[in-house]
């Protein structure tokens, strides 16, 4: 929606004789005689507009040669409404993420529409393209797929914040992540301290980029390792499953590690299954087996998985992710790359 | 968008002499010497339209009088996007709903855009009114505050599909749901096999309305306890929690259950804690104590949980509403009152 008095310009330009005085939304309410959320409405093809009202309406905008200032504002935003764009809904951990994210937004009277991506690049883009459409206001993509050049574009047609993905050049958009590196790497001097000196990695499916979470966790990862003098122990294994649903993958990694042998799983989703897995064929845990996860998630906290797990605070992520978004918006950005601390939580896995 | 022709109408009228020919979006285009789809776009601001073509095709529609068919569709829709309202995400069985949603839309070709309603009514009712401003193609609503009266002004603005709602006389709006009645006697139908005898329901704080699955199922439940004979043992406890994350409530309930005793729970984020709990304590499960909960959720699968529970197929669900809303907008509809037959998946717990 326009606002009253949005295409007034600085006060200045009024007086300045070289150019005939602007015609901004106002004059167009007082020739046409209503009001200027009515031609707000005529101008945004909004619902429950009478013809009458429009005739009018149109027939002043033409007369007064009036042109909404699209340009300034590129045709968007105005809607007070958010996109946030998911890979799915089936980690836990964004039920966290996106409530933090609906917190931040509704803070500032703002409104949240999410999508789901489904980790496909051509999904991603007929999405973001759906919400730039409806002229949401801006975005925030959690782990979007889509690679570094093009979510540029699009965060040039559209402010953008990401989560889930590190790029701390970046200018046209903003990034806000848990440190992923360093909350591997307390993962690791948790399983260190434990006595543990076979640590390997859980990960999940690898894909070109670089600027994924789990490239910044594996490098933590690697660090912990080589910190704790045990580079030549280090091994990352890479699972088949997105979600962890392959119950041999987890049988495999148990025959394979040494005893005692613990896992840093990048994700809970993972973690969950393994340790699971592991208590059912008896291992003791967490004496000759360990895992610790990363999220925190509802999952990790139930009572019967008990999943010790480095808590990447989703609430907060999404509130900051908000908040930056926010002020992107309002005051523009050259690009601010957010890291929020992680926590190590204990629990009996490790 | 619109599309090339929808302002046609039945043909027969164009040769009707007693009224001037109709002017359609074609006509415009031929007129303004653009596409139908340039003439589309500046009908639906839609982003980069150059102040040239805006200009080229407003003198078109102004001196041809034309009218795109906004009464007819109401100016809405012809996004190829729907909104679905959630009240949040904590419930994993949304995982499976919002999936059915999505392969039922997205095969299709529609998108998908969900909204957090937070079980407030006012909250509720800004995300719809932002739907109908975006000019979404329709919307399905789950387990909805609103009253029945403005779901139903609702719907006559924007095709309108209702999950978790009952109201099997409703005519602008279809709904489609798990057969709750039948979900919950075929629960206690279990436990009665099982051997229990005093069975209490579970259930979520109560709210006005009748509409709720709530109370389907608490109907199902009671009348499955007639049919045992059991009826002077029925119970109904209600939950002060929306997402069972109150421990001592599940500590009385144990408490006051007779030994042996058994409960079915309205859903699985009520029963998971519950089960828990009982195995914490060291109860007998399911000799002693059993349950059997509602969802069959990603959590009643988790190995160490293995709840009992009445899948309610939230994939299908999902899909079938996403199917009755593409049917709605097609062809309209009188009111289509689906249920789907839900199914008994028995675990360890019950």
């Amino acid at each position: 929606m326009f606002e009253a008095g949005e295409g007034g310009g600085p006060i200045s330009v009024e007086h300045d004789i070289s150019r005939p005085p602007r015609v901004t939304i106002k004059t167009v309410a007082r020739d046409a005689g209503v009001s200027v959320a009515a031609v707000s409405k005529v101008l945004n093809n909004a619902y429950g507009v009478s013809d009458d009202m429009r005739t009018r309406v149109m027939r002043s905008v033409e007369r007064l040669g009036y042109r909404p200032s699209f340009a300034a504002r590129g045709m968007r935003g105005q809607t007070d409404t958010f996109g946030v764009l998911l890979i799915d809904m089936r980690n836990p951990f964004l039920a966290d993420l996106t409530e933090g994210i609906k917190a931040g937004l509704n803070a500032a009277g703002k409104r949240m529409m999410i999508s789901f991506g489904g980790a496909e690049t051509v999904i991603e883009k007929s999405l973001i393209d759906a919400m730039i459409d409806m002229r949401m206001d801006g975005v925030i993509m959690v782990a979007p797929r889509l690679p570094s050049g093009e979510l540029e574009d699009y965060a040039r047609q559209m402010p953008t914040v990401l989560i889930g993905h590190h790029e701390p050049d970046a200018a046209s958009f903003d990034t806000v992540n848990s440190d992923d590196e360093r909350g591997a790497t307390m993962a690791v001097e948790q399983l260190v301290r434990r006595g543990f000196r076979d640590i390997w990695m859980l990960c999940a499916p690898r894909r070109v980029g670089g600027h994924e979470v789990g490239d910044r966790r594996e490098a933590g990862y690697y660090a912990a390792m080589q910190a704790a003098g045990l580079s030549d122990r280090a091994r990352v294994v890479e699972s088949r499953s997105e979600t962890g649903d392959d119950p041999a993958e987890f049988s495999a990694l148990l025959d394979a590690l040494p005893r005692p042998g613990a896992v840093f799983s990048w994700s809970d989703i993972h973690g969950v299954p393994l340790i699971t897995e592991a208590r059912a064929r008896g291992l003791r845990v967490p004496e000759d087996f360990a895992v610790v996860g990363y999220d925190n998630s509802s999952l990790a906290r139930l009572m019967p998985v008990s999943l010790s797990s480095i808590d990447q605070q989703g609430i907060e992520v999404g509130r900051k992710a908000a908040e930056t978004l926010l002020a992107r918006v309002e005051r523009g950005s050259k690009g601010r790359h957010i890291l929020i601390p992680p926590k190590l939580v204990l629990r009996t896995s490790g």
